[in-house]
């Protein structure tokens, strides 16, 4: 039986750890200290949903074939402002960074890029390559697509994939402002949440078997869909990202694209999109940065809703988080520490050699 | 009294009507032939609320000084792939129809172009620009910040813009895709109509005076604010384009953006953003659009919800309808007649001339 509790981890030990894991699994190592770097990154913001929770179902996809330790990408084909680059079925996240710094490279050259990626598989966070090129004093974008668990407007059962978009901007004094949404009304976490509780949710986030909209949250996953945020506009918006990551890729499309996690030998084919703006060839970056304070701080010093202490920027809750991460350490959910004991086992590695105490 | 009956009228003649009613008051050629087909085509999508009903108040603000008939658009800075244009109060459609067309211009020379513009006004529907370049077979997205009439989590009162996003595909045998949205739950005409019908409102749509949730649609607009779209992703979403189409470009910021409709002098000072992607560089055109053509009849096909006999794709409903229009002329709600009606008797131009029967 799992144990179920937290465990505090520095950040380096954690990252230590998923890199020896993917070394003893044939990952090189700029693939697995890249790979560490998007994961760990996403713990401290303690979005632990797409986090180094998922380097065990990363990893089994490398034994069942549907990814490659040899792999390496390529670009396809690229222009003066863009590239299509090939994944290969290399490790995701490792493509993905490299692709938005590929990103960022076409636009230090022209203004703009624009990176799509084909014959990929999960990435993690979006937010993540979004906030890379905030950190280079871009503006970055990052979208998905991925395997069908959403209804669209009028239809029954699964039809498109809950495709995220991410952006992030640098600012000055203040917090850089960022993004990360499934076009979703909730993340799927939530519905299983309130299914395990036994709790009814909205009437706005599933549709039941029939194309209905249910508050009962047991239909879902095997019968029902979930549903698009804000109705037509999410639905709109998931299309958008099937177009740039997927259609103009060659990436596979709706049904063609397979769950990661799925028990199935069949690649995954997720597409990528990563745009990049080279905000200091626009307006002098000294400039920028105090706009975007400017603009911050209006929105901070708003007058407040009853009840309300503070409001926050996009993205500000979680940076704030990982701020307290730093110094004391990421607090990994139990289901993060079952993950990666599982993990260790798998693949054969002592945390406890990474100061890791995962318990048993 | 206004007469409350639909006109129906051909797009050439309503376009004639339009324009010579821009060169009555001093706009130019080219600039009254592009804002009547930004504004004419609108209406064949019967998106009229946004259409040849918004003749009359954009043709106030030169009156006011607020917008100048005599000046004209410059481009401000420029690189390979972007560009910031000054619009100097030019006429906002015209502005930005050739601020798409310089997009396109860029992506044509490498892959992907972005123009922002500062100090423009109101330039229409979103989504006539992105549907521009999916008529030259590039994918377009355009954007536009408006003075603030919209909430965000934890504050009350308005704070931000209900900043649109609009996108445009080009398809094959089918029909292109686009989406034009508010990132605000609803249209604000939505709530207007509740309003005077003295009906309750769903409690995502606006915030009372205490930034509360409220059903009462009478609240708006001299009390209380609207709502982001799916809460803090719409937030989200709309802070992105504030900083595409304002930060970046010099255009006012949040307060700083006056509404065009204001009884003022003082400049609207809004920005836009256009970017396009020329497609043509990254796939073959016809594997581009046989994809998207697979796209859209899977979705198409997919399993339909009970009730339900067709399946949309984003934009499909109103290019349709357009169809309809450019066939049998397009019926104009009383509103917009009762617009026209008023912008005759502004500028002194007699509609009959131009085969418009509008009342009195």
């Amino acid at each position: 039986m799992e144990q179920m509790k937290s465990v505090k981890v520095s950040p380096r030990d954690l990252a230590a750890f998923c890199i020896a894991a993917m070394r003893k699994s044939g990952i090189n190592e700029e693939d697995a200290r890249l790979t560490a770097e998007v994961l760990v990154t996403t713990d401290t913001l303690t979005t632990f949903t797409h986090g180094t929770r998922q380097l065990r179902g990363l990893l089994k996809n490398f034994r069942t074939g549907r990814l490659s330790a040899t792999a390496h990408e390529e670009i396809a084909a690229e222009g003066p402002a863009w590239a299509i680059v090939d994944a290969h079925y290399a490790m995701p996240p490792a493509v993905s960074y490299r692709s938005m710094e590929l990103a960022m490279r076409k636009a230090k050259a022209c203004g703009i890029g624009y990176v799509g990626v084909k014959h990929s598989s999960h990435y993690g966070a979006a937010g993540f390559y979004a906030n890379l090129a905030a950190q280079h004093d871009m503006f970055g974008l990052s979208m998905c697509n991925v395997d069908p668990c959403m209804t669209v407007p009028g239809a029954k059962g699964k039809v498109l994939g809950t495709n995220p978009i991410a952006y992030a901007a640098p600012a000055g004094a203040e917090k850089p402002i960022y993004l990360d949404i499934a076009t979703s009304a909730v993340a799927a976490t939530k519905i299983f949440s309130a299914k395990a509780l036994g709790k009814q949710i909205p009437d706005n986030w599933l549709v039941d078997e029939e194309g209905m909209p249910t508050t009962d949250p047991s239909q879902y996953p095997a019968k029902g869909a979930q549903l698009p945020m804000a109705a037509h506009k999410g639905y709109g918006l998931a299309v958008m990202v099937e177009i740039l990551t997927a259609v103009l890729t060659g990436a596979a499309i709706l049904s063609g694209v397979k769950s990661w996690v799925a028990d199935t030998t069949e690649p995954t084919d997720e597409g990528h999109a990563f745009i990049a703006i080279d905000i200091a060839q626009m307006m002098p970056l000294g400039e920028f940065k105090a706009r975007m304070d400017g603009m911050i701080r209006e929105i901070h010093a708003a007058p407040r809703a009853k009840g309300t202490d503070r409001i926050y920027l996009p993205g500000e809750i979680e940076l704030e988080k990982r701020d307290i991460a730093l110094v004391e350490g990421i607090a990994l959910p139990p289901d993060v520490v079952a993950s990666l004991r599982g993990l260790a086992e798998d693949v054969g590695v002592d945390a406890t050699q990474f100061n890791l105490n995962l318990g048993k």
